[in-house]
């Protein structure tokens, strides 16, 4: 077997076997196969696809390229929860102590955030001494103390992966459903999950931009799922306008504390439900959807939740006292408000734009280097289908460097677009695939 | 622009513009792009084709990537010929030294060998004292002084081909008809030619082993002359069977030395004639064809082609004297005949086969840093179609290593195929393409 005859193979468009993707992964990895040669296979499968079983093949192979997180100490059914990213997505924040509170084992590893979407570790990073590097064993430690830990990626999982994607990303071609399919999925069998829960984003603020492209992303990874023996569930919700009001790292940590509080947004709570939900019936908590959906509410409103993240900040070095008044974290120095210019209806606030500009402000990052400023960010007053009257306030910009003031203004009132016409709130949940 | 958008246009099967085809090209060759962006790409051409245009541009930009030969103080049309190479192919030892006698001014650089197909510069280098590697002003010079030089390729001509092309070979790209047509004509741009008669070999012993692919690639190539402003003929030629009796080096000069003095063979007469008279008619030396055929007619039985040579010979260093008696020379160290097994027709001489078989005894190379043998190879005394008996001598096998031999005997035994029913002789021109 050479990697020549595996390269003819995928350019002829011919199905490649178990061994020869194993041979390739394995040989890349070590870097016995150059860059120009897994330059051309991925542009082959990029062109001439994969089959499911080939698909699953990668990911298993790549899953097992470097270490592979053991859970089985927690003695407990491993669920874990991924998104496919998102603006304004504090999802995490809210569903992960929340399913803990409710007794799903939760270890949890995140990634940080790059372009106009937001990550997790980030977000846990604005609260004062929470330390997302941890060591492995006390993360597994922790765990087992209290239900949750939610930590960064510290172990060398999937290198094959990672080396991968970066080549994908200098050769133009990242957005194949099969390769993307089998990197998220390679990524959370090597973190240890049995069984998995996917938010798959649909929208211009996501990486799947229409349903037709986020259907096949999902198929593909319920298939891998299956031949990978990890159960495997996909919620396709809508990121046409960014999740929640707030858009920024330390806002959405503010507003994720109030949804734990139980004063969450209605489409946050959809999406924190349908998930959460999904997540108890597969760590077995319970059989019943509705049952679930009830468990869940109800430690939103009884306070368990938010304890549990107290716990869970605690546990990570940080400071949980911090978090009992949300006037404790520090605002951006000017809070801009904007004023509606018409009377009518909000159609449109297209969550890449609004990611773009929350960026362009200092939330997120342009390349991997680049620090991150917590407080800044935007807050939407409105969702789309909300009614406005003329000089009413309808969102908010937290900006610290005074230049960007005016442009940033301008922005965002071209982003949020009003019409006389009645608009339709959007629909949160599109769907679920299992 | 960016080498980024341009994969991805190709990815996506877009035509790319001359400008991101000089900016790939440019790129590259300095290094600027990288290897595995440049194998990106290739695939993605590759698997999803160029049209002439695409074509024609990347042909003009990797023949402008590096030196081009300027042959304009000779004042004359230049004619260059090209073989897609072949097993057996004495061609260009006759030819150009006959066409030259009629008038064609011939400033030839030939290649080396490499595989079971032979070069030029091997054969004319088991001439004693030839020197291939002259300088380049001496190479012009020559011409002007006997009208033809023949010698290796030392000026840095299409260095970006050359790149592209060891790239293509070490990620399986190497059999695609735009590149291949772009890689040879690149190279004849590059090296003065104004106008081109190409020989396309068709058969299992040729880069094309159907007419389908042979005539696709002569129509690539005519298209990309006629774009380029490089009159193009292309004869596609019979590569089933080795063009004339022997294969290996001398031997080879040899048999071309016989047939500068008449004695040539009937196949190897019909494509020098053919494409001899297209190089007569191109170079203006006359507008009818079968004029032309007479005028090499003549020279080939006058012995003014056979003058040409010696004098080409001497001018480049060599010993004409030598050639004078063709047992000057050196012969292998065994000669052993092969004698038929059956009485009736040979129905396939394998070319291929045959040209492994005379690379294997040391008439070729495997890589390019091995050294030839020049006195090895195989003699055939017959040709597909030819009646023998029982025990009549059809070939000899020339070889040096005495441990090769009964191996090598039985090879051959087994590639010469005979049978009873009568079995036509192959037409050794195929078509005519311009």
């Amino acid at each position: 077997m050479t990697i020549l005859d595996i390269i003819e193979k995928k350019r002829d468009k011919k199905e490649l076997t178990k061994e020869e993707i194993e041979f390739f992964v394995d040989g890349y990895t070590k870097g016995e196969i150059t860059d120009y040669q897994a330059a051309a296979l991925v542009m082959a499968i990029f062109i001439q696809g994969m089959t499911d079983e080939e698909t699953t093949n990668l990911t298993i192979a790549m899953a097992h390229s470097g270490e592979i997180l053991d859970l089985s100490k927690l003695n407990k059914i491993i669920v874990d929860k991924h998104s496919t990213g998102g603006v304004g997505d504090k999802v995490s924040l809210i569903l992960l102590p929340l399913v803990a509170s409710c007794g799903v084992a939760v270890a949890k590893m995140s990634g940080r955030g790059l372009g106009f979407t937001g990550g997790t570790v980030d977000k846990l990073e604005s609260i004062p001494g929470y330390k997302t590097d941890i060591d492995i064993n006390k993360f597994v430690e922790n765990v087992e103390k209290i239900g949750i830990s939610m930590i960064s990626q510290t172990l060398n999982l999937a290198p094959a992966d990672k080396k991968l994607y970066a080549l994908r990303d200098s050769i133009s071609c990242v957005e194949s459903i099969p390769l993307i399919a089998s990197s998220i999925m390679s990524k959370k069998i090597a973190s240890g999950a049995q069984k998995i829960v996917l938010d798959v984003t649909v929208g211009s603020g996501a990486f799947m931009k229409n349903l037709h492209d986020a259907e096949k992303l999902a198929k593909e990874m319920i298939s891998i799922g299956k031949l990978a023996g990890r159960e495997t569930v996909c919620v396709l919700t809508n990121m046409d306008e960014p999740l929640g009001y707030s858009v920024g790292n330390s806002l959405e940590v503010k507003e994720a504390i109030e949804a734990l509080n139980g004063n969450i947004q209605e489409d946050v709570k959809k999406v924190v439900l349908e998930l959460g939900s999904y997540m108890l019936l597969l760590a077995g908590i319970t059989n019943d959807l509705g049952k679930a959906k009830e468990m869940l509410n109800e430690n939103l409103q009884n306070g368990k939740a938010y304890n549990k993240f107290l716990e869970l900040v605690k546990m990570q070095g940080g400071d949980a006292t911090y978090l009992a008044d949300l006037e404790n974290f520090e605002d951006s120095q000017y809070i801009e408000p904007i004023y509606s210019e018409k009377t009518g209806y909000i159609y449109s606030m297209d969550a890449k734009e609004i990611g773009k500009l929350a960026c362009s402000l200092g939330a997120g990052r342009v390349r991997k280097e680049d620090k991150i400023d917590p407080s800044v960010g935007i807050v939407l007053l409105k969702k789309v289908g909300d009614y406005v009257t003329k000089d009413e306030v309808i969102a908010y910009l937290h900006v610290n460097n005074p230049e960007q003031l005016d442009s940033a203004k301008e922005n965002i009132k071209k982003i949020i677009k009003i019409r006389k016409e009645k608009t339709e709130h959007l629909k949160t949940i599109i769907k679920i695939m299992k």
